[in-house]
């Protein structure tokens, strides 16, 4: 009731309309509200509600890039680069958007169905396949860079700093983000190449060793070193998740499903279950330290088409079966098969349009995140394309253990930076240990990494398939 | 960086998980967060996956109640109150689903996609057919509950309050709230009843007739009155939105159709179309001063499955077409006008899912939000009996005008009390009008009239489908 000391002093033409509308904003759900005041708070889901128009609206405009050969996601990350900058030309109106704690949740959830649906698109079987190689990959692609910042390039082009800051820069290089690398290869359809698998796992693993750099990191800052039980640990739990998931997953999953068949059935139950079982994943992995877009990505890959066979979608398949009853058995046969394709990619297709909803918020969100004025100043910016290189180089050379598979993809698969490169930034300049330039380069490498792999990403797939 | 002063005095065994874990909380979508800092919340994201993960699964084991006939959304709102009230019995593990703003948002989410969803299945032309019922139905609800509670039964049971006091006690039993009647009607495929339509209606024209009172009853406490000006401002704005709404969208919606179909066609684009199609819709239906479900109601009426009749679903259409190629002349009609079924429904079809998402968690967090405990002072639960039997008699009056229509169904579909009457009650307690017990009261009547509709509603209707 936090209004009942302004509301008297509001002119009173204002009264209904601001009275009805901020309640709207507190309650439009009341009776959550009422249950706690604790929940009503200042924010206006109806504005959230029309942002999101803006931003799927956006989303598809930019899909034009489509037709030049673009994948989607670059057209989203660009659209949201252009209305999160217009402020540049004293245009404010989207501004607000960047605020709005409902579309940062909402970004977030995209991200988890994005990975989750990537991992329920991938099989365990054929992951496991390019497992060694995703270990070389994300091994090498952390030491490298991590290397080259912290011990040659750091102190080669900026002579000044502390030891610490090296440690720091070196450490934001290692870590991939993998969103948009998935996306890529998702809109190219290009998951099921061995490229894919090798950048997917090598991205979970990268996660594991991420969480143990900014351990030790951290500890060799604040208290000058950290004691091997400590790494043993947080190791331990992380790898532990992700074998107990995987194995726990596989065992239990089938179960599940048939539990939940009982109780009702439909195509309502079976996206429930799949949820349900994403977003516990995604909970468990931040957990236990991990990204939660591990967890999403590590149960979309122990669910598996198989375990929700005996869901039946009733509406489409009943009325071709009955109708094609007293057609030739051939003509029966092939539309059984048919049906039966379809059925076996169901989740994935109820998983779809909720994708379709919250994805492009994920990627419009982050493009609208990248401050082009950071890139004004030429002195920040000449050291940033340097580092940003060493970034980019530190992953071609990992990419030189994929194996069979293209070496260039992989490496650049690897590129993007994103959160936690800048988690390692946020840390590091709250600790004092860097400073606001040497935060801005790191910003600025994370968001050169982010931008410019869409786009080479894709010629080399094309190259790729043209050659193979 | 909020964190920088107090990250120092952590343990060091703590640091690196807690580091990692509060990062990803204020910034698990980091390039985001860092482009404002106002944007890094200590909200939980992850944690809100888990309590998605929970209603979901609460919701679902909770759809037993269909296997006793019951709706669907019964089961949501009673398990909901379960969760809600395991307080009562020192069980705290899902309080803070209570206070997550995240969950709150998605519920508003939900709600706008369920009226979204029941407009997409309505049909603006056969609204308008029962339009003079919904009309007197709508009216007369709104004028038997304020009458009888403001000046008959008020007075009567409470003779000790002021005159304002009686007039929000009456203001507050005016508004229906379409949300649980319209997931009834759904839930047992009611939808296309002339009682749906009645009710659909009629609780749009109830939440302008809402938005006048709360103009006239506010101006009356807080200046003693109201000029006749200022409520036909109001009333004609969102009359004008209404209208203007149904007209525009109906000339202009075809156009923006085929304007996206060549910018990018697909299921993506069709989905994308119709939710911002909504959301905008929402948003403007609250900017007027209305329900955003009643913008969201409104433009899925509007929308049309023919205005998406260009998309084409190629996967199973497609597949589907080629087998019954040379499949006998009559097989082949058939499929073909199965498949045209089908992709009518298409739009429907691709928002489902996305309610299988969002739906169940407006009605548990509902149900979560009904504090048992209001109900254990005696006094207070035998005048909220009284008042709940005004809010009920109130609309079964309504019914009555309910023309070809099974009246009592028309009548307790009206009969849900949600949003508007707390918001009554909460302007009334801020404004000093009514007191503890009056909230109290109010708010025992929104519980009781919210949980007593669905099994009535639901032995009507089945009532009803055996006498026809």
């Amino acid at each position: 009731m936090r209004f009942s000391n302004s509301i008297l002093k509001w002119p009173l033409f204002q009264l209904p309309k601001q009275l009805r509308r901020y309640l709207w904003l507190t309650v439009v759900m009341a009776p959550a509200a009422l249950a706690s005041s604790a929940t009503t708070s200042e924010h206006n889901a109806a504005l959230t509600f029309l942002w999101i128009a803006v931003i799927l609206i956006a989303a598809k405009v930019s899909g034009l890039v489509e037709k030049w050969g673009q994948p989607a996601v670059l057209g989203e990350l660009v659209i949201g680069v252009i209305l999160g900058n217009l402020t540049l030309l004293g245009l404010n109106l989207f501004e607000p958007i960047k605020t709005d704690p409902a579309i940062t949740f909402l970004a977030e959830l995209g991200v988890v169905i994005l990975l989750f649906q990537i991992g329920l698109e991938s099989n365990l079987r054929e992951m496991k396949k390019v497992g060694l190689n995703a270990f070389l990959v994300a091994v090498l692609g952390v030491i490298v860079p991590f290397v080259l910042g912290t011990y040659i390039v750091g102190p080669w082009i900026m002579p000044d700093l502390t030891n610490n800051a090296y440690l720091f820069i070196g450490a934001a290089l290692t870590a991939t983000s993998v969103g948009i690398t998935a996306r890529v290869f998702q809109d190219l359809k290009k998951l099921q190449t061995p490229e894919a698998k090798i950048v997917l796992g090598a991205a979970v693993i990268d996660d594991v060793l991420g969480l143990i750099i900014l351990a030790i990191v951290s500890a060799i800052v604040t208290v000058g070193g950290v004691g091997l039980g400590v790494i043993g640990w947080i190791t331990a739990k992380a790898v532990l998740f992700l074998v107990l998931a995987i194995i726990l997953g596989q065992l239990f999953a089938p179960y599940f499903g048939k539990i939940m068949a009982k109780i009702h059935s439909g195509s309502g139950t079976k996206i429930t279950m799949a949820l349900s079982f994403g977003f516990t994943f995604a909970y468990l992995a931040q957990y236990i330290g991990l990204a939660p877009i591990v967890g999403a990505f590590a149960a979309g890959l122990v669910l598996d088409a198989v375990h929700f066979r005996h869901f039946k979608d009733a509406n489409l398949v009943n009325d071709i079966r009955q109708i094609t009853h007293t057609a030739p058995v051939a003509t029966k046969e092939a539309v059984a098969v048919t049906l039966d394709k379809h059925a076996h990619r169901h989740v994935e297709d109820l998983i779809e349009p909720i994708g379709f909803l919250l994805i492009p918020i994920f990627f419009v969100v982050t493009g609208m995140s990248v401050d082009l004025s950071t890139l004004f100043d030429l002195n920040v910016l000449l050291i940033a394309l340097i580092i940003s290189a060493v970034a980019v180089v530190g992953k071609l050379v990992a990419g030189l253990v994929a194996g069979q598979a293209n070496k260039w993809i992989v490496g650049f698969g690897m590129v993007p930076r994103g959160e936690v490169g800048l988690i390692f930034a946020m840390i590091g300049k709250s600790l004092g240990v860097i400073n606001d330039e040497i935060f801005s380069i790191i910003v600025i490498m994370v968001i050169l990494t982010t931008l410019a792999t869409p786009p080479i990403l894709s010629a080399l797939l094309k190259k790729n398939s043209a050659t193979a």
